[in-house]
């Protein structure tokens, strides 16, 4: 029996609550100094909560793999990252902030310079201002709404990226990239790899050539390719799961719209992250439900641009205002973890396991001199998959049955 | 998705180097003192090199089970022995040094001893020395060198074992063997349990006819006995899952046949294990792969032997003259582990976790006093799956892109 199966027999609804607290690319790995960004923070409150905690390291995919916020999140909610898979279409939407239903096919588009015979010169099409692809994605999306019955979204990410969501019947998402990789060569027309693809294929094939004759008399960006055709994985709800009412509190749209997949009802945040205003909402949200995912971006932000100090201080600042607040609410269960690592030393996602405390009444302190690496190898819960996490948080809890008689 | 499958798509080739020590058979259990043969060895190096890695207990296969070299080596090389399975014949042919090519069936002989009406008196026809063995074998190959357009091999293995390899077109290797297990009765003919191996089958019988005409005057090995039909499991590349430029250095010949399953380059030696030679051929192709599998083969000898001094004094020799060698050469990544254990106490293979050592820049040490069992059940890397070390080698050579956005 999958693990999803078995929560899914055993789960009960009690009145119970968990809060999860995310610090996005929590891990780190020694820095200048010999350690870590976690050792050095002074971290008085994190520190004494290990110290009455489970602790231990988790592997968000399998050892070795880094993983993209998508497989991360999903291994924290429980679903196992090696079964479901986020395509790239789906993240991009999911980024924007964009409401994927069910059964839409998404895309990420990138504009491009196309020279006279209609041949990639830019793939990033000079890498126009965020703006500018503003501008050009409401230019088409005015001018593009339906194409053969089938709605059509266009919505600006980043830049010289956005993202195409097509809605309809019948449409597959096994369509191949229209994207060639490379310079020199015009964009691909694009094939579906089965009937209800080719439906989609040839939308798509429209809707890049309406999408050139939009853009004929524009500079750089006078043309479009798209690749990573995706749907939303038909992952079943935390309410189904787990019998949970689940909520999200996250600044950024990508892990808003990742908690969506699993269920979660999105809480409205303010445009920039603050951290005490996260605080604020747990605690006025905190009656209506039993499962909160607090998601803390700032963390990550600085170790992919390499700011050892500035990490340092915004686990400092998660200490000093979010762990004092979350304790006085006294949830049964509280988890610390992160998505995935994202040390210093590397200025990106890593492949270093995360750590994780659990808190709960039920359970045999580690008794840790600290919350960090190298004292949570130490810990009683081991090194771990980070999927795994789950049912301890259900567990303590109480909110699973026996199994088996 | 498998594993192997996700490495697949997110393996890069670079220029860094994973160096992989093998001593066989590494880890033990208490001797006459209470201490494991790793715990009473004096080896300042490896204790030095543990405190500045993440170090681990790893299950060659799962908890409980003992390997045999081959589901060892499998996991080592990132293959799932629960998955990849290597057939008897295919390892025996493996360890005569034989190149098994990817349709050969392989099989298992016994010389035996056949009473006047052709039934076996002696499944091991008196155990006779290894010289006699390599004669027999010589005389059955030089008469028989095709059977129905099928070539035929046989070499000696060991004393009374050799090795019958069959190439040919369309041979299947689901053969019944056509060892009875017991004395008193004839040998089996063989039945193959599909139209391929039925062929197989044929060719099979003939040559044990043929084999049994040739040894008529021969005693006491008069007559042999197949068993363990296989052909070598269809195992993708280092190459293909890892871009990994892979090379062994191994004194015995299974461990080169095993590493050139995974398509390892294999690297001469002398006849004779010499760990200052195996050093030394490390360095003069050092810059030619980015992988290199190095075999010690002693530990396992002395272990299987009961020899609990001996192997101690192996181990203290690798760590004097193998150890600060290959830190000389300062790989990117490190391990040092064994295929399975082999304490002196049972005088063979165990299902003993092995001793896992992981050196790389980009890991937090765990700061261990010593390498050891004892210590080890204490570091960062936990109790895992051996198979799973694959990953943490390529990712701390960074050779593993991002899964998923």
């Amino acid at each position: 029996m999958e693990p999803l199966e078995l929560f899914r027999q055993v789960a009960t609804r009690t009145d119970s609550k968990i809060v999860v607290l995310i610090m996005d690319g929590l891990g780190g790995a020694p820095g200048p100094e010999g350690r870590s960004e976690l050792e050095v923070a002074h971290t008085p409150h994190l520190d004494q909560l290990a110290s009455r905690s489970n602790c231990g390291l988790a592997d968000p995919v399998i050892k070795g793999v880094t993983p993209g916020s998508g497989p991360g999140h999903l291994a924290i909610f429980g679903y196992d990252p090696l079964v479901w898979e986020i395509g790239r279409g789906v993240l991009e939407a999911l980024g924007t902030g964009f409401e994927l239903e069910p059964d839409d096919v998404a895309a990420r588009g990138n504009f491009v310079t196309l020279d006279e015979r209609g041949n990639i010169v830019d793939r990033r099409a000079g890498r126009i201002p965020h703006q500018e692809g503003e501008r050009l994605c409401q230019l088409l999306q005015e001018h593009i709404t339906e194409i053969d019955g089938v709605r059509v979204f266009v919505r600006v990410s980043k830049e010289y990226r956005f993202v195409l969501v097509l809605r309809g019947e019948g449409l597959g998402a096994d369509v191949e990239d229209s994207d060639p990789q490379r310079v020199g060569v015009s964009p691909k027309l694009v094939k579906g790899r089965d009937e209800a693809s080719e439906r989609t294929a040839a939308v798509v094939n429209k809707f890049v050539t309406l999408a050139g004759e939009i853009l004929r008399n524009e500079r750089p960006a006078n043309g479009v390719v798209l690749r990573g055709f995706a749907k939303r994985p038909a992952m079943p709800t935390f309410q189904e799961l787990y019998q949970l009412r689940p909520a999200a509190i996250a600044t950024y749209p990508m892990y808003r719209g990742l908690a969506r997949l699993a269920g979660m009802e999105i809480i409205q945040t303010p445009p920039e992250e603050d951290l005490e205003g996260l605080v604020g909402l747990l605690r006025a949200h905190y009656d209506a439900h039993d499962y909160f995912y607090v998601h803390v971006k700032k963390t990550d932000s600085h170790g992919e641009d390499g700011n050892f100090q500035g990490k340092v201080n915004v686990i400092e600042q998660v200490d000093r205002i979010i762990i004092p607040a979350l304790l006085d609410l006294k949830p049964d269960v509280l988890a610390i973890t992160g998505d995935h690592s994202t040390p210093c030393m590397l200025a990106s996602h890593s492949w270093h396991p995360v750590p994780y405390l659990l808190h709960a009444k039920t359970l045999t302190p580690d008794g840790l001199a600290g919350f960090n690496e190298r004292e949570f190898a130490r810990g009683s819960l081991g090194r771990f998959r980070l999927v795994e996490g789950m049912g301890l948080l259900l567990a303590h809890a109480g909110k699973l049955i026996k199994y088996g008689a």
